[in-house]
């Protein structure tokens, strides 16, 4: 190993800064009686926020993201169950990352075998066990129903990682508050349409919860897209009654089929999510995609991949203007901080922790 | 999903709500001097306690429940090794949630692989290295001699959450402090014989260690019970010596056999526990044992289920006033937390904790 | 089983008491400077530290082991990731305690298959996606590479807990330590040269990660060692040019070959290491090697075993003055505090904490 390896640079470039959140901040109006709506909620859908909601959630975040080392414990004494019955690592740490930041403690449950379910009891029994441990529980399952049955008995919150195919609210959340860190402007009804953004996704929603959960929140905010395409490794994938929903939403959704090479200059942002979730095992999908500095991309346009990644996006982006992706990773732990601060921390005052 | 599903209701019709602790609270005594010989002892079977200890220690738990926010941290700094060799998500669970609750930290292993046992280590030499690193342990095993091996070296207490077919002492503390929630007159030992209460239990001590650890209890507070039914699936199930040795102990303990139909009119207690451990699987006992809105219980009886269920116990009766299982559950954590307050925080002032 | 089984015993015959850390915290002249590089380093190899650094952390170490129950938390709301790829209770449980100790916060990943290094992901996006999430990370695994693919990306510190064949420093801080409190002289570099100790390790370095570890440890104190022996159940076990190396660095390092037997009455120290880390298998190695009561130990010799142990060290030794290698275990939770408490408290004034 080099002489030098065990030197540890705590700051190396970083691509994207911190200068955004603090921006961020200053767009968005402070209104936290916008917030208070969440203390009574649980957080199953992309669909369930309003824009009022969704904008000062992520100006909590921003406040989080910006101030790092001086926010308070609101969470201290609570008690979060994470049941990750589908194999996760990355979700599974945000979250766990920001409840311990919060001053929580935490309750894991990694392995389905281990649990009572393998000795056939209801998921409606689990959840009115977890009323008994715990004040929060956050869930992922390959199971789509899994979800709902064990919100049927709770009397604490349940946040949704991930229901089988339908929907992962959390990343969407997170992805849409990185196009916001990157132009503020967007979050504003009256934007003139020039300034709107043509945003290229590659995949299809009836088959990733996370594009599902993205393109519902990005209805929510459909006055600051142009155009939405969606992009895959052959033409018409896309289920046409799903495609038919969004754009009744007033989303100007297009199939961009295989078009991805010929449409990725006009791109301001490129959504790539190699990894498809069909059932209980993962397949690489795009193989066809692969993002590189060669890209043909827009000038000034920005890449976002909720990661992990494989061969779809090359390493070498990482230290280009490009490269969102891990501002999007890390805004992922300011965000999910800013909503289990407001579901949990119950008592109306959470914009006081930081 | 339902469009108000997201939707959190915090209170839902609680079928036994929490006068119950109160009532227990006042009828129970103080004197504190009787749990001060928990500062030196493993628990390790439900044999250990004195009657006076046992009101002790549901007392504090009964504070504990009444008043589920206002309680103080004793355990702050201190670390539990919570180690579940057999699988485990209910006892776990309530056992790192009251620690949590107290304010400690906690150290899973919950898969028997990633140890050092793996390697051959000896469970003294385990206990050893413990001693080294938290403060209690809470051990369940299919094994039956580990506890008592795992303890040989222990110089902190060990709690058995389970050893094979031995015992199980917390639960059946847990299942007595829910029958004295209920009817705290059963407490007194004066009670008058009219007054005493008949039990039935669909199970047998010799094959499940719920059972017997509840016998045990039962036996130190034998003036609250007039009868006690053991009920099988076939006649003369129960092990004549095992039988004998509660006879002897001065219960009132009578086989069943397979008379449940016939004798559950005359019943005040219910208890079933479906789930047989026999080895190191599960066997569903009981399925001629299905307890429903139709059973002919007596009036004002109480189902208890230590949880796990299956079919044995139908979902119906959730939310009639048979339903004392959910504040068996619910009891369980502070159950918990009491002991483990005594156990750990040894300053000989824990009744000043709530 | 025993009718006072229950009975805890909290203080037992404690064959080497807690004065000898005090008398090692009295031997080292206080010097904070030499921890202050610590703040920005990761720590992958025994070879890394100066003798001075090595000697103020073994310093804080005694002062932590000296006063267990008064030291202050200063790791209050940081991070540890636990990643413990390749199997193991006792090193993660010692880190895992040390960090609680310290007033931390954990998160561990202890099952390779749910994380997302199973879905392909690199090593180097995982360590950008911890530099998120928390403040430390700990990584044993197989695969002797796998540290430095994380260390690249990372902007926090990462401590090697086993790489392979590779390396495990901590544990070589850990057993010099003991040595040191065991003869608190022999820091001294101008040690009078028939005051220096005889060391026989059973193992041989380029097969054993302990032993290589241990080793470098052994070289950066070669002052304190007259002779180093390295024994195996056969001969010509070492690779030459291993050996070489360590000879170039001035330690008097000798194979002993099958010799044990032979030479064991001039041996100070007897370390002995029975699991050879082979790959991803354990084997048992030595068991030609058995030390028991009969064994011919010199007067006043002491032995180390880093535990597990088999049956290459016997019980019966346990409660003679030989057995150094219970102290061994309960330091290394002290030297790891002392580590963890300079790596990740970068406020330049770590010796306030105890």
């Amino acid at each position: 190993m080099d002489e030098k390896a065990h030197i540890l640079t705590r700051e190396k470039p970083d691509v994207q800064g911190d200068a955004h959140p603090k921006q961020l901040l200053r767009t968005i109006l402070e209104d936290g009686d916008h917030l208070l709506p969440l203390e009574q909620q649980h957080i199953l859908s992309a669909d369930q926020f309003s824009p009022e909601t969704l904008l000062q959630l992520f100006r909590l975040a921003a406040k989080y993201e910006a101030n790092p080392d001086r926010f308070s414990t609101p969470l201290q004494g609570k008690i979060l169950i994470s049941a990750f019955y589908e194999p996760s690592t990355r979700t599974r740490l945000s979250f766990e990352s920001a409840w311990h930041r919060l001053g929580g403690d935490i309750m894991s449950i990694t392995d389905r075998s281990t649990t009572g379910i393998a000795k056939g009891e209801s998921l409606s029994d689990v959840g009115e066990m977890f009323n008994n441990y715990a004040d929060c529980v956050v869930l992922r399952d390959t199971r789509i129903e899994s979800l709902n049955e064990m919100r049927s008995s709770l009397r604490i919150p349940i946040i949704n990682a991930g229901n089988g195919l339908d929907e992962h609210p959390t990343q969407a959340m997170a992805d849409i508050y990185t196009i916001f860190k990157w132009r503020p402007e967007l979050i504003n009804k009256d934007l003139e349409p020039e300034k709107r953004i043509k945003v290229g996704i590659i995949g299809v929603p009836d088959k990733m919860r996370t594009v599902r959960s993205l393109l519902k929140i990005f209805s929510t905010f459909k006055h600051a897209f142009a155009e939405v395409y969606l992009f895959n490794d052959e033409n018409d994938a896309c289920d046409k009654q799903v495609l038919q929903e969004f754009i009744d939403r007033g989303l100007n959704i297009i199939e961009g089929g295989t078009r991805f090479k010929e449409l990725v200059p006009e791109l301001d942002v490129v959504y790539i999510n190699a990894i498809a979730w069909t059932g209980d095992d993962f397949q690489t999908f795009g193989k066809d995609f692969t993002l590189t500095p060669e890209t043909p991309f827009k000038k000034g346009a920005i890449v976002l991949h909720p990661l992990a990644r494989g061969e779809e996006l090359s390493h070498e982006l990482d230290q280009t203007g490009f490269n969102w992706y891990f501002s999007q990773a890390r805004g992922a732990v300011f965000v999910r901080m800013a909503l289990l601060t407001c579901l949990v921390h119950r008592k109306g005052r959470v914009l006081d922790v930081v």
